[in-house]
């Protein structure tokens, strides 16, 4: 892993991953390092390993709105939360990031996404993910249709079965090697463990 | 909430508390703050909101003793992991921990017990608890009759329905104000919160 690079598990779909996703290009700039996007069904790892994280949670799933709010202030981001939650397209979506891996451009489109949903209210229906592909310049109708084929829908499978073989059971999730990451507020050890080897403790 | 005060809300038989409970002591003494322990029942909290986080769910549980060994590496500690769980006597230790926070002894005895379990393979038996009672120079003859008693039995409640009242939902978990940080990747958080009101962002 002496490459300086982090796979970037991420799921459309999970709120957390909003702030990986939309920080995750000023720390590749700062750090030097190189982010390899995976998107992956996040959903179905879940449900077959019965993590259930917000549904029938009412206090959890405040409290996570109220954690997402104050980290994104402090990285800079303005959401407008609670966003809409859960997202009713999200196989689409990540079937559409999955094609966008194979041709270049899913980190732009998943942040073209987040930005869609998490800070103008979008709700996540196909006209928002074709609009978010507009944003980036790719024609909706080609990329969508690609991602309903059987091929991406192949594909979205294999990844998250490796995925799910790495031990990734969340999203965001960092991997350095073998080494697995979960959550955005884990990113810095996935750097020092690339970097060094363990962890690195930001004094108080 | 200029006080310089931050409650600590913990429960032991919570895994990722000792992360919290054996560093609090330096984290004090270097940022000049003070943190309140208050000791509670989590799992009546977690029981009633239907919020399990490891049972049944390998993978994640797995991933969380890694995690919780990788950080406490990261902060100076020596753990053998994984430690005993689910803890068999945790109410009577908690309820130990309510009796020592009325005679001020709470932290001593909480940082005692996780010591033993988690770094001395200790099962959370009566034997450990009146162990780590003798650590800290409490008699535990006396100490568990009155942990087990009327006084304490209703502290215990009357605390952890305050717990639940301030949206507490896990251990550790950091009050500042009606502000709620949870899990000991929030101590920063919290402590930029009580200093600033907002969060810090250390840089890359």
């Amino acid at each position: 892993m002496s490459s300086g690079e982090i796979d970037f598990w991420v799921s459309i779909g999970s709120t957390y991953s909003y702030l990986s996703v939309m920080r995750l290009g000023d720390v590749a700039k700062k750090t030097g390092l190189t982010f390899r996007w995976r998107p992956f069904s996040v959903r179905s790892i879940m449900l077959e390993q019965n993590n259930i994280p917000f549904r029938g949670k009412p206090v959890k799933m405040a409290y996570m709105w109220r954690d997402v709010g104050r980290r994104a202030e402090m990285y800079g981001l303005s959401p407008r939360l609670p966003a809409v939650y859960p997202l009713p397209e999200f196989d689409l979506a990540n079937r559409i990031a999955v094609l966008g891996a194979r041709e270049g451009w899913c980190a732009e489109f998943v942040r073209a996404f987040y930005r869609r949903w998490f800070e103008e209210g979008r709700g996540g229906a196909e006209a928002d993910l074709s609009d978010a592909l507009s944003d980036i310049g790719v024609s909706p109708a080609t990329a969508v249709a690609s991602a309903r084929g059987g091929a991406i829908g192949q594909a979205y499978e294999e990844v998250t079965m490796e995925a799910k073989l790495l031990g990734v059971f969340g999203s965001p999730t960092f991997v350095v090697g073998r080494e697995v990451f979960w959550g955005d507020d884990r990113l810095d050890d996935a750097i020092a463990w690339l970097k060094a080897g363990h962890l690195r403790w930001a004094a108080e």
